[in-house]
């Protein structure tokens, strides 16, 4: 099955103290493909009745656009526009629209070998994006920062199952902001050559973001624009609103052909219905109403939908994720992607203030929840702590262990004469054992996943090691990572292009915010 | 959806030593029943082909009874039986003698409110069973022992998601072999209304625990054999052997009418080949000749199909759980089990030495395995650690938190007018907010699952209240659950018909192990 192995700590470590020499072993990059069939959570008729509800919202209740050029647009689609600025969708438009959208596409990286399938059975897995705060168990919670920004760049580019980088983890608020976008977009051209995210916050960042992952990749704009080569998120500010940034970053990424993610974030019980029907319906009529406007904007440009339903603790009003709504959430999420032929994109989450059981827990709660949904691009796969709030080193590490064990688990099994080893069953006969077996020495090299983190040790053995939980021994592997990293080939002149332009827009001001 | 409500930690706490006053709430007792269709991580035609070949290797190979009372029994039913203790099945024998069990079946409990239906789509939670040691993070690891043999009794009483007990949890190696079934089979009649477990080493103690058991629930022995109300697991001696231990077992338990659970221990690459598929064909193999055996000394009697496939490391040799071949084996034997038209037993595992993410990742993804795949009885579904050699008070708790999510993940929405709510999206418009919506107000109480365990406080309150881990938290709720423990209603007179036995037994000897 792959060829990974063990990462064997030292022994005599102390919690939190043990040094690794050993280079960490993980699962070879591959792209996963989901083979089984998604859990449907709700029946055909309940999609249905969700689906027509959410038309209903667009045709009778309209979303705000607070951004004139995207009313404009809207309107000499046929759309009426009130004074409140509200767009009310006939539904036929955005059936017509939406259909437009290509069912799949490819997410281009600067390694060819890294390239993305968008769509169909193929499961991507991207990094945490967006915490303002960073932590790891011996340095505990900080500000977001440009040190730990490059080295979670790093730590994506060395870690085989990420597929794909966030932006930005954590969000570096030393670098001032006009040049944030520029020096952050610079790191992930450099240091990694995966595929990249892009903050949709303005015209001018899209367009940044834009020329510099074109002359990264020296390319032309016909040839930028003929696959994207970069994916960005716009999230609605529900209920049923856009802010003029949302608006203005949605057009900007939809004329540049880049892939568009709309991301309503719709948590029940606050900016959503308490009920999950409810809220689904929500979050169906605003992905729509933002896919929609791209399509008319640019049509047949590349999206995805989005899915980011949970609800929020009624007795405090804080999120809450991983919870049995969040897993019936993105299930249906993927149920109604595919109900318009869209790719689906869902994410890891978790309400937890520690790379604990509880991370872990509603971590796996949220993830079981997007393969089985279905989902093509897994937002904030690895890190993510704290409902967003931050980024966790050791966190990284628990997540890949649990990715790397999904992409195992979705890899098809074999069943020949030879895996069904009725030879080795009359070899070894009743009583004995199989390690010596000739079946099993022609395959227990790569029979069975071999962990990132789990530890298997008998107690006396881990004891005797210092008893390292996983989240200390998760410190070891990521440190060991960074002190492994080794940046990838690249284009000289496509790089020294990039930076020559990251370089001249830093030099003329960047890009200030202008509300 | 639930009324429980979330159990709130003392402000000021410390690691370790918060004390609780406030009672712990906790989702109310509930069956749980699966809606969704089993994940098949094998196509019909893998299963039947796993199906010939374990049928293959019955008929070819045969499998090794230790026990000349079972050799006679398959005799007479026409099987050949060589001078090596060796029985060979007829398919068609097979066949026809697992088709007399009962595909559902109901396990009664003293209480009838907390009786279970084993089959179809219900599925049951089990506490960890027969682990020798036990351990908490304050205490640490310590043998297997009395005083926390009850306390386990109790936790299991007290904790609604826990359906049925498990034998020993820990095994209290401080009592005397020969009247240690007696005093557990006591202690789990007494402390508890739920559904109990016997061990079924021989002849002798699955008689004491079934007088006990008829005494307790006050019954002649007809009505005590109308329906099961106790299980006992019987686990082959992988590959292709039953000792006579547990050949005794089987027929005393089957002879008795009581649930009979037969699950080979099949790790792949130890006592199983290799390859997943060819561990499954010996794992169907000795699961159906064990449960042929049963049918013919006992037609008709209740069984369950037992899948424990995992792998083992193939550096070490040591025992891996929760890995992606558990979650395929897991789903397999369901299919295995739907096959045979039998109810379904898998298990919530793990190996790691610590009730830490590990532990509860490799729980998360058994727990999975063992849902989708329409687990019956998850055994050892809550407080297993170290691969099942120890029972820990923290992972009992996470557990309860994970398998809480399963049980409200797999309750069915309801979609109609008023969960879709279109009424309140109307109401609150675009850019506001859902907290004070009609809706809301009428829907907020049960809107949502309310944990046992997750803390959803921001990092403020949470360092605050003393920044305890997921792991530290769970012992505050262990200790407290023991604390408010209240024993059961019971029928005085029953208990002490049982009792009695128990004692006459105890002062007769008891019963020794004979081999």
């Amino acid at each position: 099955m792959t060829q990974e192995a063990r990462v064997r700590p030292q022994r005599g470590g102390r919690a939190g103290r043990s040094e690794r020499k050993v280079a960490v072993r993980q699962m070879p990059w591959r792209l996963v493909e989901n083979p089984f069939r998604p859990i449907e959570v709700y029946s055909a008729e309940q999609i249905e009745a969700i689906h027509q509800a959410s038309f209903s919202v667009l045709r009778d209740q309209g979303m705000r656009f607070l951004s004139a050029e995207a009313r404009d647009i809207m309107r000499r689609a046929g759309c009426r526009v009130d004074e409140d600025h509200r767009v009310y969708f006939d539904p036929s438009l955005v059936m017509e629209q939406i259909a437009k959208a290509p069912s799949t596409c490819t997410l281009h990286a600067l390694n060819p070998a890294r390239s993305l399938p968008i769509g169909g059975r193929v499961q991507n897995f991207a990094t945490v994006g967006g915490p303002p705060n960073v932590t790891d168990i011996e340095r505990g919670k900080r500000p977001g920062n440009w040190a730990d920004y490059i080295d979670l760049v790093k730590l994506a580019q060395s870690l085989n199952i990420v597929h794909l980088h966030a932006g930005y983890a954590p969000e570096p608020i030393d670098v001032e902001v006009a040049v944030r976008h520029l020096k952050c977009t610079e790191a992930m051209l450099s240091f990694s050559d995966k595929a990249i995210f892009a903050f949709a916050h303005s015209e001018e960042r899209v367009h940044d973001a834009y020329e510099m992952v074109r002359l990264a990749h020296g390319l032309d704009d016909a040839a930028m624009q003929a696959a994207p080569r970069f994916y960005a998120i716009i999230n609605t500010n529900s209920p049923l609103q856009l802010d003029p940034r949302m608006a203005a970053g949605t057009l900007a990424v939809a004329r540049r052909r880049q892939l568009l993610v709309v991301t309503p974030f719709t948590l029940a019980g606050a900016m959503a219905p308490v009920t999950l029907p409810g809220a689904l319906v929500l979050q169906n009529a605003e992905a729509l109403a933002v896919l929609t406007l791209a399509q008319l904007a640019s049509p047949g440009c590349p999206v995805v939908y989005g899915g980011f339903t949970s609800n929020v603790d009624m007795r405090s009003g804080a999120p809450a994720f991983g919870t049995p709504e969040y897993i019936k959430a993105a299930l249906a999420g993927g149920q109604l992607a595919r109900r318009y032929n869209l790719p689906y994109r869902s994410s890891n989450t978790n309400a937890s203030n520690a790379p604990d059981a509880q991370s872990t827990y509603e971590g796996a709660m949220s993830i079981w929840g997007a393969v089985m949904g279905g989902v093509n691009i897994m937002a904030h796969g690895l890190g993510w702590l704290e409902g967003g709030l931050t980024a966790s080193y050791e966190k990284y590490i628990i997540d890949a262990e649990m990715l790397q064990t999904m992409a195992a688990f979705l890899t098809p099994e074999v069943v020949d004469a030879e895996t069904l080893a009725l030879d080795a069953i009359r070899e070894v006969g009743p009583g004995g054992h199989f390690f010596g077996a000739q079946h099993t020495l022609r395959h227990y090299e790569t029979a069975f996943y071999s962990p990132l983190l789990s530890d298997w040790r008998n107690f006396e053995q881990w004891t005797a090691a210092g008893a390292l939980d996983a989240t200390q021994r998760a410190r070891g592997i990521w440190r060991q990572l960074l002190a492994d990293y080794e940046p990838p080939q690249l284009d000289a002149g496509c790089q020294e292009a990039m930076r020559d332009y990251a370089a001249r827009r830093a030099a003329d001001g960047g890009a200030p915010f202008r509300d």
